[in-house]
């Protein structure tokens, strides 16, 4: 079961549509060119996870797409309304605008909801193997060239399906792309994350680090999340650059994102990421601090 | 007036559906992840033009994204549907097909026919202003990765059109991409293309010369088309390596795609191509080469 609200003038708390019938016009520049921007979210108990931080993620991709779109409060009422309809005990939400149907310069914007897919928890459960591929554009272009919307969550999306058949035609689950100069970037629907542990003068030090924000990669919501709580949890924080070599050298390694949430790297490339119990336990701990969050 | 006409297996002919109503899925992967590809070609009388080599290139895009697209013959016949429908002396052609429907495993496909915009034909005759601006990505990455989805048409075109608002908001009416590596690539959504006219032993040598296809650019069946019929008619024909150097040093210069057909390039980053006599004669000898093919 699906559910679609539109944001629609008309109905304040959003409009109900019907999502086994069509609901978008074929000449949307959404379906026609990739031409809009989105964000995916966890819904418990009929609640949305980190919702003012994928608002704002939205509002950031809107302007570097030059999209106006709803309002906040238009957002908020419309996945109220969705998650009312929906009511199960989890949900995954998606916020969707494109620029709309050709000519008419008008953005269609909806939430859709639907349900967890099995796959995300077993990944969490079993753990990724990952292969790198290269992102093809190197660490720095984001900076100089705005028109190729690196930190926009866009629905031009293919490539990163693409990588990801490719990965699953490899054997592996998922994807760390890097950067033509040798970085790590992100997954294609995910942060990268690894933690360092060491010792110093008796006490444990834990330290978590992800690639550099300013490298072309999507600021991570749940990332962001998840490195406030651990602050607060006596981590130390780290924000790159990372080189794949810093990933087989970590304790552990994860995929993270809004629905799939922590999920442990096992091996990159055929090689072993840390070491198995270490990474159970870190991973335990983290998802515990995660848990906590908003 | 846009006509639609679905490709359907209750439809041999194509199944015509109104364009005033929504008609596709909201949770269709060409609207949620832009994953699927497209072709645009101008028909005149009815007729469309280079009809196999889009076809062609549908079909090698298809591969590229691992999407069962239906038959040339379906394609015809809905394409022939849609034209008798519209019944104008000039329309645009689009073929677009979508991942299909989350989790249904089916792709969408439907040819779409609409007017030409009054743009195109203004644009061939006063020319156009273009800047260069950088791709990202360097000249070879295309045969080492991909996953880039490089030379396929998709329907991942945001990152083209924001290219084309950064050009306007700067003045300019198009776009040469270069690569990282410093290479003429294409435009947004056109094929590059130079004349260089020389004189030899007493007689006149015109050459017209394109980027390598190798380069990760798209084919362009008209550059393709335009090429091999200016050969019949004596001129020299070359695939780069081109860099912008080439292109100020060209006696003429055009963006070539299947509906705007052959527009002069006047200026690039604000530096006139050519001389306006020599480049008029020579859009117009080539333009009539052009209008002679299929």
């Amino acid at each position: 079961m699906t559910v679609l609200v539109f944001i629609d003038s008309d109905f304040p708390a959003g409009r109900i549509a019907d999502a086994n019938q069509p609901q978008l016009f074929a000449t949307d520049l959404g379906a026609t060119r990739g031409d809009g921007i989105f964000e995916s979210l966890l819904a418990v108990e009929n609640k949305p996870k980190k919702i003012q931080a994928h608002l704002d993620r939205l509002a950031s991709s809107a302007t570097l797409l030059e999209l106006e779109i709803p309002t906040a409060e238009q957002w908020r009422a419309a996945i109220d309304t969705a998650l009312a309809e929906f009511d199960q005990p989890e949900a995954v939400v998606k916020l969707l605008v494109t620029r709309g149907v050709e000519g008419a310069k008008q953005a269609t914007a909806w939430v859709q909801v639907s349900p967890l897919p099995a796959l995300g928890k077993q990944q969490r459960e079993r753990g990724l193997t990952v292969i790198l591929l290269d992102r093809g554009y190197d660490s720095e272009v984001a900076l100089r060239a705005p028109w190729l919307l690196l930190g926009a969550k866009t629905l031009s999306y293919a490539v990163n399906m693409a990588a990801l058949r490719y990965a699953q035609q490899h054997g592996a689950d998922d994807v760390i792309f890097t950067s033509a100069d040798g970085r790590v970037l992100e997954g294609p629907t995910s942060s990268v994350l690894i933690a360092k542990v060491s010792e110093e003068n008796g006490s444990q030090l834990k330290r978590l680090i992800t690639p550099q924000l300013d490298s072309g990669i999507l600021p991570g919501t749940t990332q962001g999340a998840l490195f406030a709580a651990a602050q607060r949890a006596g981590w130390q924080l780290g924000y790159g650059p990372l080189e794949p070599k810093h990933l087989y050298e970590a304790d552990a390694a994860w995929l993270i994102s809004s629905v799939r949430l922590l999920a442990p790297i096992n091996s990159i490339d055929g090689q072993q990421i840390g070491e198995d119990t270490q990474r159970a336990e870190l991973t335990a701990e983290l998802s515990a601090i995660l848990a906590s969050t908003e």
